[in-house]
C-alpha cells in the first residue's frame, strides 16, 4: 500500500488528548453515519461515537445535536480473567492505519497479559454500498494457550455532549441477532441497532448475556492459532423509509452475514474505486501536498450524503456532535464546489437538503427581527431548517457572561449562498430537475427575502443591504458589506434568470410555482433590484471597502491588538470585542468576494485588495487561508498560495487545531477546509472555472510540482486533466455524450468523447 | 426674608464632599459666568470656580472643557499673623445663605484666633445688569484690637478638571487695578480679569504684592469696629466684542467702583425683580414644593444666556467644567420651554446658539459614518458645534476598557429637537426674525439631514429611520424608534411649513435661502417624507413599541437585572450591557414622545403606555421622572405625578445626586431637571399648552395645593394665571397689545389687555 494512500501510527499514546485527536484522524464514515477512530474496546470516555447523519435531538435546555447510535462495533477481551484493553493492559506494540482507497480502519495490538502475549487485529468499514451497515473482522492470537473471553455486541454507553438522547432503550435477542432500539427524547423518533456475529471457533461457549446487548464467548486458545470472527451491525432510524427500523436492521445484518465479509468488502471497495476515479487529484513531486490533499478529499468522500437522503454535511462532518451537527454556509461555499465538479450526484443532495429545509427558512424570515418575506436560511441548520444558532452563543471569559452575537439574525448572506449554489448546479450540469423539484422556489424565496431586507436610498437611487455580518464575523451589524451585497445582487440576477428559464422551458411549472408562492407581483422588483443594488467599487487605490466606513476604523496590527487581550480565549468580536473598532478582520471577506465573483474583477484589483486585507486578517477561521490562497494564484503569488494551501490541506491529517473554545468542545474534522484544499488545487493551481458555455483552465503549476492531475465532470461528461510544466492534456471519457469547449490558457479547444487533447 | 426665597445653612462642615456639594447649591451666576458657592478664602482644592459661558479650551489629549477665570473674588485674612480660614481656623459659628430673589450669596463666620474673636461677613453677586461684573462687600470685626492683614485680589490658582487652560499668564498693576490676562491654550483666545477694591479704613497700609495679583492691607483694628471694603472684578474674553479685553475689564471695574456698591446692587436687583415677575410660580399650601420649585427656577434664571450672546446652557450649567460644559438635547427639551413660555428673550439666545453652530452640525453630517446631507447637531456641543462626544465615552469597570457607545453617531433625534424648538419659538412668539436670521436654514438643513439618513422601505411603502439611539440610551442602534421617527416627521412637517411661510411672507428671503443652500430640488421630498414616514402606532393593547422588535426583548425586573451586576458602576447599555437584551430602559422614551406630541395621543393611550413602560424604566437620567410626571397628570394619577415632580424639583436643592461615574467627576447642577420641574408644575399640574391659535389650560391642581399661580408670555403679551380649587383666573397685563384666546377646561375665553378673566 502506497504511503500516500494511508495514514498510520505505530504506537498507542495512552492520553485523553491523543485518543480524542486520533478519534478524528482515523474516523471512517459512509455518509449515513460516522465511526470515530477509536479502538474496539473503547467506550464513551474515549469518545467512541457513531454519529448518524440527519437525526437530531434535544434534552432539556441544552442545544439540539445529532444522535449517536449505540456502538454495534464494540468488542472487549479478557485473557485468563484479565481485562485486555489498550487503556489498562501493557501494550507491547501497536499499529493502526486508515486506508484511504477504501476507508478501511485497521489496528493491530500486541499485549502482554499474565505472562502471555496476545495479538489483536481488527479491520472495520462502514459500507459504501449499503449505507446502514458496518462490518468488522476481528482476530486474536495468543502465544500460549489461554482462556480468552470475548465480550462483543452493542455498547449502550453512548458518548453524548448534551444529555441522553435515546430513551426507552430496549435490548432484545432475536435469534442471536442482538437488537437495541429506542426513541429520541424530543421527537420520539425510532432508532435501532442490530448486531450479528459470524463465529466459527469450533469448541467454545457462546452465550448472550442477560442484559441482551452482549455476546460472551469463552474460548480455550491454542498457542499460535489465530481466531477470527466477523461482526455485522446495522443502524436504522425513522428517517429511513422503512416500515420497521427493528426489522430493517435485523434484515440488514442477516443478509450481510449471509453474503459474508469478503462480499461485503468487495461491494464496498467497488464504490470506493468509483469515488476515487471521480475525485482523485494527483500531485507529482510533492508527497506532503499529495497526501494532505488526498486525505482532505477522503474526508469529503466519507461524509458525502447517501443518495436520495437530502442530507447535507455539518461543519464537523460526522466526527461527532460538535457544533450541534449543524450545516453552515461552509457547505455551499467550500464543499459543494468539490462535489459539483467531481461528483454531482452528491452535490444534488446538498441542494435537496436546502429544498427540504425551505419551510424552516421561511419560518426564520417571518420571525427574525420585524419579520421578513421569503427564505432566510438558518445560520446553523439541522433537520428542520430552524435555526440552531442562539443569540448568545459565545461566552466571555472576562465576565463569565454569554455575549449577544448576531450570527443568527444578521448573517443574511447565507440565503444567497444557497441560491448561488442552486444555480451553479443547474449551470454546470444542465440538469433542471433540481430547479423543478424545489430549487427554483428556493431561489425565488431567497430573492424575495433580500428584497424585503433591502432598503432603497432615495438620495443615492440605489438599494442597500443594511445591518449585516459578512464573512468577517468580528464586525457585526455593518452596512453594505461588499460580499453580502454582491451575493444579494447575484441572487436577484439568478432569480431573474430562473424566471426567464422556467417561463420558456417549463411554462406550466412556472405558472404553478408563482401561484403557489404568490410572487407574480414581485418579480419586476427583482429586475429593478439587480440593477439598482449598491455594489461598493474599488477606491482610487483600487481597494474595495469591506463595508460602509470600514476605512475609518483604527488601523492596528493583529499583534498589537492581541497584546491588549485580558484573557487568551476572549472573543475579538461581538459589540465590544477588541477587533470591533479596528480594521482587523477574522477571515477573508472582500477577498472571499473576489474569489467567488472572480470574473468581475481584474488581476490588478485582486492583488491590491489581497495586499491590503491580508495583513489585517487573523485567519481565525479555517475557511480563510484557502480563499487567500486561491486569489493569490490568480495574480501569481504561488509561493504564498502554496503555503496557505498546505495549511488548509493539512488541518485534519495533522489535527493540531484548537479543540476547545472556553469550555465548549469543538474538536472534529473540517470538511470545509478539506473542500478549500481541493478548490485551491483545482481552481487555484489548476486555474479551473466553468460556466454554462465552457470550462476554462489557466494552469498555474506550482514550481515544486511536476504534474497536477485531476478529474472533472461537466454537463454529465467526465474528463481527466493533466497539467505538466508548459502543457495541458485533457482526456475526455470515451463514454461521454457530447463535445465541450475548453479554454486553456486562452486557447479554445473542443473536447470530443474519447479524444485526448494536448495543449502546449 | 421669606424662607421660601432662600437657602441657608447654619454651620460649616469641613469635609471635601460637603464643600463640593455646597459649592453647587450656593452657586451664583449671571449667564456670563458662574461662581461656585465657595467661601472667599477658598482655593482650587475647594473647587472654587468662575466658569465662563461659551469659551472652551483643550489641553493635550484630554477633552475640551469650559475655561475657568482666575478668581477675582479672593480674600483671605490673617489675624496677629495667624491665617484665618474656615478650613484651618476654629469656627465658632457660621451661617451662609443664598437669596433667591436677587442671587446674592452671604456668609458670616465667627472665628477664634489667638484668643480673639473675628467676625467675617461677605456678600457677593454677579451683576445681572452688567454681565462681566462681580461685586463683593466684605466686612470684618474683631472683639479685641488686633493686627489684621487682608490679602485680596485675583487668585490665579485655578481649579481645572483637564489641565491648565490659560497660558502666558501676565499679572499687572495698572493704577491699583489688578489685571491678570492670558490666552487659552488651544486657540489663543484672550482672557482678562481685572479687580479693584474700594477701601477706606483710615489708617492702614495698602500695598500691592510683588507678584501683582494681590493687595495686602495691614490694619490695626479697634475692638468692636466693623471694617468694610468692596471688591469689583470683571472678566472679559475675546468672545466679548471689545477691542481689548484688558482695557474693557479695567474700564468695567473702574466704572463699577465709581458707581459704588449700592448702585451696582440696585441695578442688579432691578433685573432680578423683572426676572421673577416673568417667571415666578407660587404654590400655596406646600412649602416644600414651593421652595424646591423656586430654587429650580432660580437655577434657570442665573444661567440664562446674556442677551445677544448666542450662548446656550450646558448640562451642568455654569456650576463647573463638568460634562465638558457641553450643550445636549436637554436644553431644547427641558430648559427651552421654560424660557419660551416666560422669558422669550432668553429662549431666542438658545436658538441663536444653534444657528451659530449650524456649520458644525453640517460638518458632523458630512463626516459621520458614510456622510450625510444637512445638519446633524453635536450630541455634546461646545462653541463651534463640533461634537465633543467621543466614540468611547464610558469606561467599563469590569475590564478597565472604554466602551464604544453610539451617543455621538446614532442619537440623531438631536437635530429634530433643535428644529422643533426653533419652530415653537416662532409659533408662540409670532416673531419671525429668528427664522430669517438663520432659523429657517437650520430647519431645512435638519430636514435634509433626516431625508439623507432615512431609507425607503419599498415593500411597506414608507420611510424608516434606522440605526439610532432614542432617549433610552441603553438600547443602541435600534430601528424605527417611535420617538425619533416622530421627531423626524415633525421636522419634515416644520420644514414644509417654513417653506410655505417664507414663500408667502418673505419671498425674497426665501429665494435667497434656497439658493444659498441649493435645496430647491429637495423640497418636494420633505413633503413626501412627512406623509410616508413610518410612525409606530399602538398595538392591540394600546402599547406603542419603543422600537422595532422591542417587544421581543426579555422581560425582566430592574431589580433582577441589577442583581446580576458584577460591578456597582457597570454601565447597563453599550452593546453588551445587562439591559441591552431586556425591556429595561434608562429613561422615558415612548412616554417622552407622548409628552412631546401630546395632542396626537388620547388619554387612554397615554395611560396604557405609562403603565407599560414605567415599571421597566430605571429613571437613570434626571430627565426621566418629569416626563413620567407630566404624562401622569394627563390621565389623572396626580399622586404619582407629585412624587416624581418633587423628586425632579429637589434634585439641586438637596444635592444628593451621584457625583462620580467611574473616576469621572460629574457633580454640578441640573438645569434640565430644573426645567422639568417647572414644566411639571405649569404644563402638568397647570395643564398649560399653547399653539399658534391659543393657550390651553386644563388645570389639575394637586390635592395638597390651594393655589398654583404662574406667569406666561404668549405672542409678546404677559399673563398671570391663578389656579385655585375649581377656578382659574387669568390676569393679562394692562400693557399687553392684543387679545388672545384661552381654552380653560374646554371653555374658550378671550383675554383682552388688563381684563381679568375668572373661570369657575
Amino acid at each position: 500500500m502506497n504511503t500516500l494512500w494511508k495514514v498510520s501510527a505505530d504506537s498507542f499514546v495512552n492520553e485523553k488528548e491523543s485518543i480524542m485527536r486520533m478519534g478524528n484522524v482515523y474516523q471512517i464514515a459512509n455518509g449515513y453515519m460516522g465511526y470515530r477512530g477509536t479502538l474496539d474496546e473503547f467506550g464513551p470516555d474515549e469518545l467512541v461515537g457513531i454519529t448518524i447523519a440527519g437525526i437530531f435531538d434535544r434534552v432539556g435546555d441544552s442545544w439540539r445535536e445529532p444522535v449517536n447510535a449505540p456502538n454495534g462495533g464494540y468488542t472487549k477481551l479478557t485473557v485468563d480473567n484479565n481485562d485486555v484493553s489498550a487503556l489498562t493492559t501493557s501494550v507491547k506494540s501497536h499499529t493502526q492505519n486508515l486506508q484511504l482507497e477504501n476507508a478501511l480502519f485497521n489496528r493491530e495490538t500486541t499485549y502482554e497479559v499474565a505472562g502471555k502475549t496476545i495479538v489483536v487485529n481488527s479491520s472495520r468499514f462502514l459500507s459504501a454500498d449499503t449505507p446502514n451497515l458496518g462490518v468488522i473482522k476481528y482476530s486474536l492470537t495468543t502465544d500460549k494457550a489461554a482462556k480468552v473471553m470475548i465480550n462483543t455486541g452493542i455498547d449502550c454507553n453512548i458518548w453524548d455532549l448534551n444529555g441522553k438522547h435515546l430513551v426507552n432503550l430496549r435490548l432484545e435477542n432475536r435469534d442471536n441477532v442482538l437488537l437495541v432500539h429506542a426513541e429520541t427524547n424530543e421527537l420520539g423518533k425510532r432508532v435501532a441497532v442490530a448486531e450479528m456475529i459470524d463465529i466459527d471457533f469450533g469448541k467454545c461457549k457462546h452465550e448472550i448475556a442477560d442484559n441482551k446487548n452482549l455476546h460472551t464467548i469463552e474460548l480455550e486458545t491454542e498457542a499460535g492459532t489465530t481466531y477470527t470472527f466477523y461482526k455485522y451491525f446495522a443502524v436504522f432510524t425513522e428517517n429511513d423509509t422503512v416500515a420497521s427500523v427493528n426489522d430493517a436492521a435485523i434484515k440488514n445484518v442477516t443478509e450481510a452475514k449471509l453474503a459474508g465479509y469478503e462480499k461485503c468488502l468487495n461491494d464496498h471497495n467497488a464504490q470506493w474505486t468509483k469515488k476515487w476515479q471521480y475525485c482523485d487529484v494527483e500531485i507529482d513531486g510533492d508527497d506532503e501536498a499529495q497526501q494532505a490533499l488526498r486525505y482532505s478529499i477522503f474526508q469529503l468522500l466519507i461524509v458525502a450524503p447517501v443518495n436520495g437522503s437530502a442530507n447535507s454535511i455539518p461543519a464537523r462532518a460526522l466526527s461527532g456532535q460538535v457544533y450541534k451537527g449543524a450545516i453552515f454556509w461552509d457547505t455551499e461555499m467550500f464543499m459543494f464546489p468539490f462535489f459539483l465538479y467531481t461528483y454531482p450526484e452528491k452535490a444534488v443532495e446538498l441542494m435537496r437538503y436546502r429544498i427540504k429545509t425551505l419551510d424552516g427558512a421561511r419560518r426564520k424570515a417571518k420571525t427574525e427581527g420585524v419579520g421578513f418575506e421569503g427564505a432566510f436560511y438558518a445560520w446553523e441548520s439541522q433537520d428542520d431548517g430552524d435555526d440552531a444558532c442562539t443569540y448568545f452563543n459565545i461566552g466571555d471569559p472576562n465576565t463569565g457572561r454569554d455575549l449577544r452575537t448576531h450570527f443568527r439574525d444578521k448573517q443574511v448572506h447565507i440565503s444567497g449562498d444557497v441560491a448561488i449554489a442552486m444555480w451553479e448546479y443547474f449551470k454546470l450540469t444542465e440538469d433542471d430537475t433540481l430547479l423543478l423539484e424545489g430549487g427554483a422556489e428556493v431561489i425565488l424565496e431567497c430573492a424575495r427575502f433580500y428584497f424585503s431586507y433591502a432598503y432603497y436610498n432615495t438620495n443615492k437611487n440605489r438599494y442597500e443591504i443594511l445591518d449585516v455580518i459578512g464573512p468577517d464575523e468580528y464586525h457585526e451589524r455593518v452596512n453594505n458589506n461588499a460580499f453580502t451585497n454582491m451575493v444579494a445582487k447575484a441572487t436577484f440576477e439568478i432569480a431573474n434568470k430562473t424566471v426567464n428559464y422556467l417561463k420558456h422551458k417549463h411554462p406550466d411549472a412556472f405558472k404553478t410555482l408563482i401561484q403557489k408562492i404568490n410572487i407574480s407581483g414581485e418579480l419586476h422588483r427583482f429586475v429593478e433590484a439587480e440593477k439598482l443594488i449598491y455594489i461598493p467599487e474599488p477606491n482610487n487605490e483600487g481597494v474595495i471597502e469591506q463595508f460602509d466606513a470600514y476605512f475609518k476604523l483604527k488601523d492596528t496590527s493583529i499583534k498589537e491588538l492581541k497584546a491588549t487581550m485580558i484573557h487568551p480565549n476572549e472573543y475579538l468580536g461581538a459589540g465590544q470585542g477588541l477587533a470591533v473598532p479596528t480594521k482587523v478582520i477574522k477571515q477573508a471577506d472582500v477577498v472571499m468576494m473576489l474569489n467567488m465573483f472572480k470574473t468581475r474583477y481584474s488581476k490588478e484589483i485582486k492583488k491590491v485588495n489581497w495586499q491590503y486585507y491580508e495583513p489585517r486578517t487573523e485567519h481565525g477561521s479555517s475557511l480563510s487561508a484557502c480563499a487567500y490562497a486561491m486569489v493569490a494564484t490568480e495574480f501569481g503569488d504561488l509561493d504564498f498560495a502554496y503555503e496557505y494551501f498546505l495549511k488548509t490541506a493539512k488541518i485534519d491529517i495533522e489535527a493540531k487545531y484548537k479543540v476547545y473554545v472556553g469550555t465548549i468542545f469543538m474538536g472534529g474534522s473540517h470538511p470545509a477546509a478539506n473542500g478549500g484544499a481541493w478548490m485551491t488545487a483545482v481552481f487555484g493551481f489548476g486555474g479551473v472555472s466553468a460556466d454554462e458555455n465552457q470550462v476554462t483552465i489557466n494552469p498555474r503549476l506550482y514550481t515544486k510540482w511536476n504534474k497536477l492531475q485531476f478529474n472533472l465532470v461537466y454537463k454529465g461528461d467526465r474528463f481527466t486533466v493533466k497539467i505538466t510544466r508548459g502543457a495541458v492534456e485533457i482526456l475526455p471519457l470515451t463514454m461521454n455524450k457530447n463535445s465541450h469547449t475548453f479554454i486553456v490558457s486562452g486557447q479554445s479547444v473542443v473536447c470530443a468523447p474519447g479524444n485526448v487533447v494536448f495543449i502546449k
